[in-house]
């Protein structure tokens, strides 16, 4: 990805829903430092903790990139955000978005862009072009997020598994793979918007041939058992050929995501479902640990929860944001 | 897909196996009458049993569409193939290709079409937009062809049951998933193309409510056992929320295709495999035949394969052009 000029005005659009500002939720929790503020339209009901200021308060504050920090499934833009992103332009700042839509592709916006001489980044869209997977087994240990459903926890446990990994002095670096991923690590590829063809392909050159104690930390995907996007998940499981899968859950769900008509898997059968698969590119494949979401759960509760999904797992089971990650690290091959 | 002019000329490049001219030989076999005969360059060593003519012959005979009609993993075009494309266009053929590049990305190829006035018609890349799975429940019924490999008969086993189906006065129809079958049926989408986000909404799109004794008959793509297709496979298995899979085999081959170090899967892991994943958008889904290509095999060797094949897994097995699908018609639910 060409890095946006910081810092950024987050634009929250008007979300229906927290998980529907994930983007922005994830970039002002790890780099609060490149933010100034949030921006929000009326009916918007999330919040990512930054301070509400208007598009000129943020110019004051030196914003140089407009970040869409907001998706909705399908990634499409509404009408009602145009006369934010022509303000945000004309007030010096770039755009940048994570969704499937090209900034480009809405003529006002375009026209705008031109006028002003500001870019128009659209993260998802990777230059780079890929061969189709491979499967052949290379150096270098791999380990990937997986889940039980789609906005669980995958990338916030591989950034924290990241920075504990790199703190007890061990050769890691963080893969992203998702849109608000590439934003904070300022590379990747945004893997659900390349060609079906190429999943596994993309997820390969992400995590190629390393030195034998380097591990990458790859964000993961969707879930198998989410019927829009398991096909992304299965793919870069197989192109990332990891030795370790860490499995993130949400324990008050009672559906995967945006649909209420599908239940939320057993963890065992996704740990049995997720071993299984792995197996086709990396026999040594298995889930080593369970990293749960328990910000709906009392302290208490939580460490109840996780010291019963470890009993009954066999492995360690952390909140990776509220207890840290260190028995998850422990328990890698 | 918009309409071909036919008939058609067969290009079939230096194609470096049959199984590259794969496009080309499914029309042949399908849909022979719009063939007027095979165009080879120097090194190619497919042949889909048409007449080999020179463009200008194919002019004389009428052809009105050069179909490229060979593709290489990845679906990329040799430079080597410019000079007959440009000359297929000056002598007053449309182009139509199957593979990833758009054939408007090359600019001779381009200039040239422009110059004739004809048409570059890109059968992979539908101008359709899908939203992303839902995984909701709809009327009709519905078959996929699944496989322990690509390119072992998923496509030829559909057709073949369209055909049977409809003989019987069952209300079928074949749903093409890629190139080759999009150009047989004149409709569909090749789902390996579709943006990853969107291979379950497409097969949903492809597959809509119907009529509650209607068959949508739908060409399987890839397999869950090879490593760089395998995203494909499982979207579109969920996708389709099948009621019933039919399971393709080529009972000669060690490794999956063009992957030496992957060997073929086993029959029954791979029964187990498919039933296992198509139950998350269809509990009743499961595999009722398989279907073999058994060209390698003399007539008795390949009928001892099938009745042991059939007698281990409880279910007909047959080679659906050299014995006919009947008794896979017969299984269905």
């Amino acid at each position: 990805m060409e890095a946006l000029a910081k810092p950024y005005l987050m634009f929250l659009g008007d979300a229906k829903d927290q998980l529907a500002a994930k983007t922005a939720d994830g970039i002002a929790y790890w780099r609060p430092e490149w933010c100034v503020g949030q921006f929000r339209l009326p009916g918007c009901v999330a919040d990512v903790g930054l301070e509400d200021i208007t598009i000129e308060e943020a110019q004051a504050r030196g914003a140089k990139t407009m970040v869409l920090g907001v998706v909705n499934s399908g990634g499409f833009m509404p009408e009602s955000w145009t006369a934010s992103l022509t303000e945000a332009l004309a007030r010096g700042m770039d755009l940048a978005s994570g969704m499937h839509a090209r900034l480009e592709d809405f003529p006002e916006v375009a026209a705008a862009a031109a006028e002003h001489g500001r870019r128009l980044v659209n993260v998802r869209h990777s230059e780079q072009s890929f061969a189709t997977g491979k499967g052949q087994r290379r150096s270098g240990k791999r380990l990937l997020t997986v889940g039980t459903d789609c906005s669980c926890g995958k990338k916030y446990t591989a950034l924290a598994l990241e920075k504990a990994m790199r703190a007890l002095g061990l050769n890691a670096d963080f893969r992203a793979t998702g849109q608000t991923g590439v934003l904070i690590a300022e590379r990747g590829v945004a893997i659900d918007a390349v060609i079906a063809d190429f999943i596994s392909g993309a997820a390969e050159w992400l995590t190629p041939e390393n030195d034998a104690d380097h591990w990458d930390v790859v964000e993961g995907q969707g879930s198998l058992f989410h019927p829009a996007f398991s096909g992304v998940t299965l793919g870069l499981l197989h192109g990332a050929q990891a030795d370790a899968l860490v499995l993130c859950h949400e324990p008050t769900r009672t559906h995967v995501r945006a649909l209420p008509h599908f239940p939320m898997p057993d963890v065992g059968d996704a740990i049995a479902a997720y071993n299984a698969s792995g197996r086709l590119t990396n026999p040594d494949c298995r889930v080593v640990g369970i990293s749960v979401n328990t910000e709906a759960l009392a302290e208490d509760a939580a460490r109840r929860y996780l010291d019963d999904l470890s009993s009954s797992h066999g492995m360690p089971a952390t909140d990776s944001l509220r207890f840290g990650v260190e028995t998850l690290v422990d328990a890698l091959p």
